[in-house]
């Protein structure tokens, strides 16, 4: 039962289709082929809005180049402790923000809030001697599942102009979020004040398909650049566009996403009391110990222990082809693993 | 008429096969799929040699990542004015090497030679106030079409070692060179001194799949670090791998090259005296004048014009699937124009 | 009354008199001078050990050329959230190591203990994807003016060696540490473990001089090559090495430190409820509030705010030359504070 | 007879001076205190226009902070191939810079050219795969002791404002190139359009002094910043900037370059057919081959070769202190040298 990652799927047949009709004739290299001159327009109509649309090759890439345009060198990135881009990337964005810093705050469930931004910007600066607050970033379903309401991140954008800072969404799992929330796209990204996005179709169903999205053309050229200084503009480009265009057609993105968080919204039922985050994604974290997770290990559950070393919780993420008897083993396993720690 | 990249071409329809097949189950995620999980065996036994096959997705990150490990931060990379890592990546290599220089040599048809190497170690050099030689890399085939013997490249390694410099190989069309060789690919690579290899399949045939090969394993680790920092360690990695198994499955990726070089050969012999380098590999460059090439566009002839403004030099490039009509059609445009010029 | 920091106080007179002595004749550049060339046997002597002694500009520049050293651009180095490394230097360490992080530990009065580094070890760790800890930076004395014990420091190796990660010591006050403790330099440094050391000598009297000293060659070849790439070799060394001879000569530095550590410690006994630090250097911290801070403005004296707007808590810091009289006066406005505050 | 640097002078009296009177009383630190407070209002009076100088420890920070702020990562500065920012500062202006690159043209006696550049322009681009042109960088007096005339720079500043690159000047040498021309600093400077000027004053008589300086406060900010991030940003700045007033109080900045101007010039005369450049600053370039280069050495002459190994060519450098009997001793040995060589 594969429960470690979305990123073992495979995947989805739409997709995949779309590359392979790709496949045919000369095209343009380096971005200017048909497919990759759609993407602009496409997600325009899909986010309501003016995108530049920057295929990159990962998640990771798109975060990196995304920060280094939103941050001085001397700049920091506010941005919560358990953030993928602090714990999980290899410390790209620095290398990519020329050393750029993150400033790491707290917050329930890996989501930070627009006191937590302010309570950092309140200790004591010192001019030059002192890094610059230059950007916050969020992380749209957050490291633990937890979806930012609109409401949120407009509160977080108020204050991230207020102080000059860019706001940067990293959307790995945006689909998840906003089929979550029942919402626009816009109405999570730039209605609510986001200036960069880092766009994720791979763990949703696409071969790898990243972007960097921004909405505001004065930041295209410098993504542009980074990009292909990153090694990320890909030579035949139509591959990924074509994976982008199929995965936002007649709502894909979404009801791969819609069925992933389905399955986990029933997992998390099951979970109970061992939830350690509300359920608002397709991740779940139990935190049943140590020696519950060796239960479900033993009864061929994969995941990802989680937190510390010892800690006694897991992250359990359901794909976007989840096999739904899976899903009901592990609601049972789940359930008998709840009975048997009432009786201790 | 495409002739302007080998980048334009689709993908070789094995390759395309190679993926779909692929798109099956879970597979873990991050290079742990069973299909990375055999590209250094496979590589291995193609190189007859130790491998260790890192995916990354274009050729530029290739090149600099494989330089980064080459040349500390201080160090200067010995390459060719015209090498593709000096004019045509965005300044990648010294991004990823925290700043190193390319030191640039001459040499006819884009090569250089052990001696234009000695040349520049001699100029006078002075402790840290110098830049520190540390890495030689060169293109095979060169960026102007020309292949390296096996002898060359020995003849270089020796520098190379004698002078502790590490021996690169930008091998974005190396089996256009190989094939024209007709050597084994360990002829050209570490039997001949080299240290770190840019292994290219997007050119010749694949959707986007490049790596770095190192032989060495000690030179493994820094590799990933580097990989991962980079953007370019892909999430669902069996895509990329299963293209790169495909490529070299039945010597696939050698009479894919050798279809396009014969078609190149065709076509320098239909240039003759327009020729301004050896037809090697799928590439041909010719100088008609711009007169010349004026005419050509307008037969509907696609191609980049070569070096300055003005210089009247054309390349143009075959493709794996390159349309033989094509190549007859522009045979004939040249012979016209050959016969127009003669005539003034 | 100045107690903003010791960076305010002038030269002592025996060092500028060393700077004018120097001036004299013709003397190779660039750390070929004679004055330049008996730092390492000078230092060796003081240390009882090899020293490899690297003048730099700045405090700043000897940390992070320091830490890009025993750090790679991938790497982390463990440190205190307070530390001068992140509070102060404006991202120099990030800079100079190309991107390595900073990851931030908690500890009493700015200092941190083998318990706190093996706690963040134990975070869980996924290979390339995890920054990897690389080195443990401590500033002696600490920016609260604490001061590690060698038993401390030795803990703290010990851990550093099993872990391998190579340990850092910010000796901008290292002067007042070491006075403090009535110990030899070697005690808290090379023979405790630390394999570099920021050896400050502005703050504590010299007109600018700092140095990156090693005690191992095998880490000298690297930081010549990084301190010529920062700017930081200088042409007419000799100035900078004649400050750094004549600091440590006839025990200088120790006795210009235990003066103003005496001092400290008068004011911290007259600050007594007020202190938010032991005294264990020159620095003094006090928590009287915002109020009491206002009072002693208003009163002449000067310092910085320190923590948090608001937090009502002050840095007072003796400089190597400070007035008696400014002290007497100090105390005797910080017992009337105290009176005043237990009157309410 | 030491004609290897002006490095290795010692500083002129008044610079000490300015610096022993500097050491009195408290001062604020990092650029705060009266000395440094008064820069830019005198040397706005020198350069008869706004300035922002920002004082480092070396030439080599000089021009590779100011580089980095005039180019981004991706871009390229266009230079002598024999400039100081290509050979001799260990990659420094890559380091600050971000990785950005050199374009090196060639020129006589190490000058560039407007033609020179605008033939570097005119070199096929693509757009963010090839290095984007971002910068100028000239030396005045030049790596071979030639100075530019203010037309020449009027000439470059043109194709620079055309083409959109910022002109930078590295004035090591400033002094002599002034005192050569009998202009105003403005002259060369920011009226023949050069936008950042790394300021020497080491060469000519400091002890270590040099400064970034800038007429536009609009590059003010960036540069405060970088200075800060590469580590100088100097504490007890007073004394730097005690140096850099005394320096060019009553003209003794000209006076210094003016005296050591001749005696090169003297030089220069002695060498007659020797002479590989012209003496227009306080160096001399002679070639009289590998045996001459000898007999000089045996002599008791102190220099550099210069160029390739073997090339017959050294550098003299005559200091502001040089003593007028090495001169003379020097004019006679070249004398010799002559006649002996003609008898060949």
């Amino acid at each position: 039962m594969h429960f470690r990652s979305d990123n073992t799927a495979p995947a989805a047949p739409e997709i995949l289709a779309a590359v392979s009709s790709a496949n045919v004739g000369a095209a343009s290299a380096y971005g200017e082929d048909t497919w990759s001159k759609r993407l602009n327009a496409a997600y325009a109509e899909l986010f309501e809005h003016d995108c530049f649309v920057f295929t990159v090759a990962t998640g990771t890439a798109a975060n990196a180049i995304a920060l280094a345009s939103a941050a001085p060198p001397w700049g920091s990135v506010l941005t919560h402790r358990e953030s993928h881009i602090e714990c999980d990337e290899g410390g790209a964005p620095e290398f990519f923000a020329g050393g750029a810093k993150l400033a790491l705050l707290d917050g329930a469930h890996a989501k930070i809030d627009a006191p937590a931004v302010e309570k950092h910007l309140r200790i004591l600066r010192h001019g030059v001697h002192s890094p610059l607050p230059a950007a916050i970033s969020i992380s749209q379903a957050s490291e633990r599942g937890a979806v930012y309401r609109p409401d949120e991140i407009v509160r977080l954008s108020a204050t991230a102009r207020r102080e000059k800072l860019a706001l940067h969404m990293d959307g790995a799992r945006l689909a998840n979020a906003v089929a979550h929330l029942g919402c626009k796209p816009a109405d999570v990204t730039w209605r609510a004040g986001v200036d960069l996005l880092s766009f994720g179709a791979t763990k949703n169903g696409a071969l790898g398909a990243e972007a960097v999205i921004v909405f505001d053309s004065k930041r295209a050229e410098e993504i542009a650049r980074r990009r292909k200084r990153g090694g990320h503009l890909m030579s035949k480009g139509r591959y990924a566009a074509a994976q982008l265009l199929a995965y936002i057609d007649k709502g894909l993105w979404l009801s791969l996403a819609a069925r992933a968080n389905a399955l986990a919204t029933r997992i998390g039922a099951a979970a109970d009391v061992f939830l350690s985050a509300p359920v608002e994604s397709n991740q779940v974290f139990i935190r049943p110990g140590v020696e519950g997770l060796k239960e479900l290990r033993a009864a061929g559950v994969e995941f990802y222990d989680w937190g510390a070393e010892g800690s006694g919780e897991a992250r359990l993420v359901v794909s976007w082809n989840q096999d739904e008897d899976d899903v009901e083993q592990l609601c049972a396993l789940l359930g008998a693993l709840k009975r048997s720690v009432v009786q201790f």
